[in-house]
């Protein structure tokens, strides 16, 4: 189960830097992610895990492993994606402030790659861009590149070299270098997010990196909702969630119930006095962006890009406008002639959600909308999550919907009385 | 005519609030907007207006009604849209923070939807994310949602739930709430636009809510230049502009004449110690931007978005390129057989904006560019519109174009002695 | 040589403002560039230069001649585009705060044009607008512009009335107001790039200006990759890098090796005390942004766009997705029936840098990805330059590529070690 893996993984990073002095503060239940003595709260990386390294005369030394393979952006719909370590995105990679580190990259693909680390302050034969700083990594090689950490913030590594195919593919990672100093920016909770797009045909498995702006999936660190997992965190934590976009498109993250202030970019963290308060990020290509915020409202909150096509599945843009159209048998026929048609529905999509499993769409792929909630469909697919705010939590796996307190949810009311 | 009515709603507004007190420390005329004793200056909406309400045992009660209409973008230019209370965007609702509200909705439409309230703070339930707050209000059916406001700034409220469609046929609406302290953030001009994007193919009338990224009708407060409403403000007042953006495509909005500050996100107000001076703001999807700026420059300043292509109207992007070519009788050939095709004129397309009413065009459209001023042609279509600064106003209406001092306009000059 | 025409011009540039009292106090050698006892460190503007002026009366006097004509984006790649003075983007303006600066503007188009001063404070009359502001400026016609600059800061210039051919077309440029106190905001070196995105079809020289969404060409002051000039600076010199964007996208521009501030956008200095540091800076369309840092990191940096296509040539976007497939002789076969059609790799598109010149593709256009560094292909192309930062530098030439110290590149390991 991913959230196992995940919390054994968090166990297992929380070794990197000490205790959990913090979460103790806050008076949280025994139960909680034991973090073993650590002094950093650690980097949730949701379907994904932050990258071991072996320490060897000093020098922190991690391993990526480019290559090729298939991942499941939801049950059911595989896609054949290029990573690092077998996912996409890559592990994250965590470190602190004044380490020294040296990163093996080794080359399973097809093609020469390099590995670039977004934001981070290094010698110039570090950089990683294809013939500018060092050779490329022809398949089979393994470079090294080592360096030493100069800055904290939130950096991400990609390839830099024929990148409209590499990282359209898939190629990309964050990277976190935390403070020297545990006292500095400490949050109780600290989740990373990549953004990407792709163009999968319905039917396929391989997206097109050829693709620049009509794309059709929409991922939140390699998955989809509705199979995205959430975010979950106690009533009163000082949250932080640090997004990377590499896709073509920019994405702003929208977060309900509560307001953040934008703490930090790809060059480190803002100053305090200098933020803003926001209720969504824009994140930039080619950028990352930092926000904090106390997670002072508990619930069920939605956490997404407000791109209203980004939270959506495929199959969305290929459709015949037909709002307000009798389609009568027209849409059987069509799709006798189209292979994957499915008619936009004459009064409206909503009834779209239901459709899964009912008429045989195109293999692998998913319906445009999904998600069930404790109030029915939720009619949203894509760069679509939650964030669980719950005053009571014995552990980070997901609690399951929230129960609103009495007289706390919109109702249904005579309309007489409208 | 709307300007009458808009002033009308204003007064109306105005009720809600207080008194002319800003505007009489001013020393303006009489004869300006009554304001009726109102503390706050009300929101001004033009071509829209603000949300009425009736009180009911400490709480104050709104209605929206979520519909199907036809509304003129242009003059003889109708679009089939969905909204509230029978204008898209719907009106704006406006209310002080610490005010109780319940704002009751009614849907009209042909299928279930919601309403979420866009960087409001407030119970989980109330969220209207469709499924997971509470259930969807299903045709025919009212819901009330009900919270007390314990912010202010600029929020927006849209459906969350097939989003795609219901957001990109026009549901949306600003919903501004005002400082406790009538003395905070005040401004003598307070205007709301929400810009959109849409795709309606020439000769029809509905736009294509599965469009992701050619749209081709760009508007303003539902309206598209030249039929949108210039802003009309005095020499010396403070101006507040909030736009907010839940189209796909991100609007850099530009005012000319003067440099503003940007001093609000969808998160409330920005600290004026942290604001940065700007000529151009994007106001990325799924936010609202405020700013603020004094009106020292009197004139006629365009105020509009700056990506070339969304000061355009209708049928400006599939022209065969024809720059420098000469067309002959090509153009007429080709019209025979593409409906509704017009050639991309030879020297440029300047020519465009006069060719209204002078050839057969689609039925149900506009011109790509349009709008005479005082000196001719302006060339210049959808998101734009004017900020009008005048030293002496006797009241908000148009006050026609601007007669600069001798000496202040750009002038032909023998080519001799340039 | 365009460097050292660029030289000449930075050194006649320089008789604006004074002495090389900032460069002397840098210690630098007295080769490099003369400045001729100017107070203020002349802007660089890579591939163009600056508008040269007379005094006339107290006023400076500027000459802007709108017209059509040929620029090689790369060798071997020439367009037909609508600029100033023979270049595109047009000439950069420099004059400072408190001038009195007349503009003259002849119109040689086959079109009327207007020109608007993005961003500058100026009298209604003199700002630009196609009917709104003034006349149009008829083919043939000079018009002129006077206004006292009452602000600094990085300003643009450009066509407003039928923006979307002219602007499309390459009529653009940059304006950029010194401070009057020539101790404010003072740098070592100050670049200013225009970055826009064309539609060129392989084989065509001619943009098309209806192309609202799908570019293919990426340009930075009017070049392409691998035709682009390095930013050269001195290790410790502080450095400012203006760029404006007048195309329809949004451009991430990313810095290697360092983090900078954030320091102006079109309506000035942002204080320093209200800064955010990145390391990569989002220009909004219908902007300007300011960057400022010290080059601290000797080596040779990319400087780019970070959206993954816009450091790509022509030629990307029409490819089948072939990425895992064995192409065999398909590809030529397509080839005869589809002219310029070439496969993506089987393995990926690094192998395509090297294609220039091996096959015969479409005339008048230039491989995706280019440019060969000191490790072999860099596989970038578009909106892509360096920053080299060199200890010591006898002038500010291209000094070639960087050799790094030993120890400092990444290196290959033996696989066995991994």
């Amino acid at each position: 189960m991913i959230w196992r893996r995940r919390n054994v993984m968090a166990a297992a990073t929380a070794l990197l830097a000490g205790g959990a002095r913090r979460a103790a503060a806050q008076g949280g239940p025994p139960s909680l992610p034991p973090a073993g003595g650590a002094e950093r709260t650690p980097i949730t990386t949701l379907h994904g895990r932050s990258l071991p390294f072996v320490m060897k005369g000093g020098v922190k030394e991690f391993h990526l492993v480019a290559g090729e393979f298939t991942q499941d952006f939801a049950p059911g719909f595989k896609v054949k994606v290029w990573g690092y370590n077998g996912i996409s995105p890559g592990p994250t990679i965590e470190a602190i402030e004044g380490d020294r580190v040296r990163i093996l990259v080794t080359n399973k693909l097809p093609e020469a790659t390099s590995v670039h680390w977004h934001g981070v302050l290094l010698p110039s034969g570090m950089d990683g861009v294809s013939g500018l700083s060092a050779p490329r990594i022809k398949p089979g090689e393994t470079y090294a590149y080592e360096f030493t950490l100069r800055q904290h913030g939130t950096q991400m590594y990609h390839p830099h070299g024929d990148e409209m195919l590499q990282i359209g593919l898939g190629m990309m990672g964050m990277f976190v270098i935390h403070p020297r100093d545990p006292e500095e920016g400490g949050v109780d909770r600290d989740f990373v997010w990549m953004a990407h797009a792709w163009k999968i045909d319905p039917g396929t498995s391989r997206p097109n990196p050829a693709e620049m702006t009509d794309f059709n999936i929409w991922s939140l660190n390699g998955r989809i909702f509705p199979a995205t997992a959430p975010m979950v965190v106690r009533t009163g934590q000082r949250v932080r969630i640090r997004v990377g976009n590499l896709s073509m498109v920019e994405h702003p993250m929208h977060l309900h119930g509560h307001h953040f202030e934008l703490s930090g970019t790809d060059g480190g963290p803002i100053p305090p006095e200098r933020r803003w308060r926001m209720a969504s990020v824009q994140v930039p290509v080619g950028t990352t962006r930092d926000i904090e915020f106390v997670a002072d409202n508990p619930g069920d909150w939605a956490y997404h890009c407000h791109k209203s096509h980004h939270t959506m599945n495929a199959m969305s843009h290929n459709f015949p406008n037909l709002v307000g159209v009798d389609q009568g048998e027209a849409a059987d026929e069509i799709g006798r002639l189209v292979p994957g048609y499915m008619a936009m529905g004459s009064t409206g999509m909503a009834g779209m959600e239901s459709m899964a499993g009912m008429m045989p769409g195109p293999r692998n792929t998913i319906p445009m909308m999904g998600g069930a909630g404790p109030y029915g469909a939720l009619g949203m697919g894509g760069m679509f999550t939650t964030l669980k705010v719950r005053d009571q939590l014995a552990h980070y796996d997901d609690p399951g919907w929230y129960h609103a307190p009495p007289g706390t949810t919109a109702w249904r009311v005579d309309h007489k009385t409208a």
